[in-house]
């Protein structure tokens, strides 16, 4: 199992990478065969291709991410941060939980906004 | 599926009733039959009785929850929220996944926080 330590760089990767507007740096954080359900409840993306064009798309649409606090570990294989997406015009909250295996990478990715997490600005 | 304002009602319910001391307030929030798993990566509590009995035992150790930004909804049976926790001496931050049922009640927790999300206060 990945250590702590690890997962809550990862996830800081993830938001420093997505900053950086690069995303195959994201995708590879993901195993190749990893799962991203964003949001939870609507159909889940499968596989490294799938991942990358999610946040190419993403990053085109101008999407900048900012921690609301400490990224959260846990006892376990999981780790989770609440953050903010601001794109132009709209203001997304969400909190996400990512699932590691145990070389490291993310294998599932699920994502908490809902209709109601979103403001215009 | 509950609608997001039922599910993020519970949540500040849960908060609410927590920090008034109320244990069967925030099992009455839960299914007969709810799993908890508070960190994950710990044993679950499965049944009301269980939780109950963790929610007293919390209670009676003298922590208070403060949310750290708003509940987050999703597209699904889903809702999440990033809080901290403080107890005398220490302080948790934590991020818990809530997982509803068609009649509102909560069938599963998951709360996120490890060994490096507690600090002496």
């Amino acid at each position: 199992m990945p250590t702590q330590e690890h997962m809550k760089q990862v996830l800081q990767a993830y938001i420093d990478a997505f900053n950086a507007g690069d995303a195959a740096a994201i995708t590879g954080l993901y195993a190749e065969d990893a799962v991203v359900e964003d949001p939870v409840g609507n159909p889940q993306l499968v596989g490294r291709a799938a991942i990358e064009e999610f946040y190419t798309g993403a990053i085109a649409g101008g999407a900048k991410l900012g921690l609301d606090g400490p990224i959260r570990g846990s006892h376990g294989d999981r780790a989770a941060m609440a953050f903010t997406i601001d794109v132009p015009g709209l203001r997304i909250r969400a909190i996400d939980v990512m699932t590691f295996g145990a070389d490291g990478k993310i294998v599932r990715m699920d994502a908490h906004w809902g209709p109601d997490d979103i403001e215009k600005t």
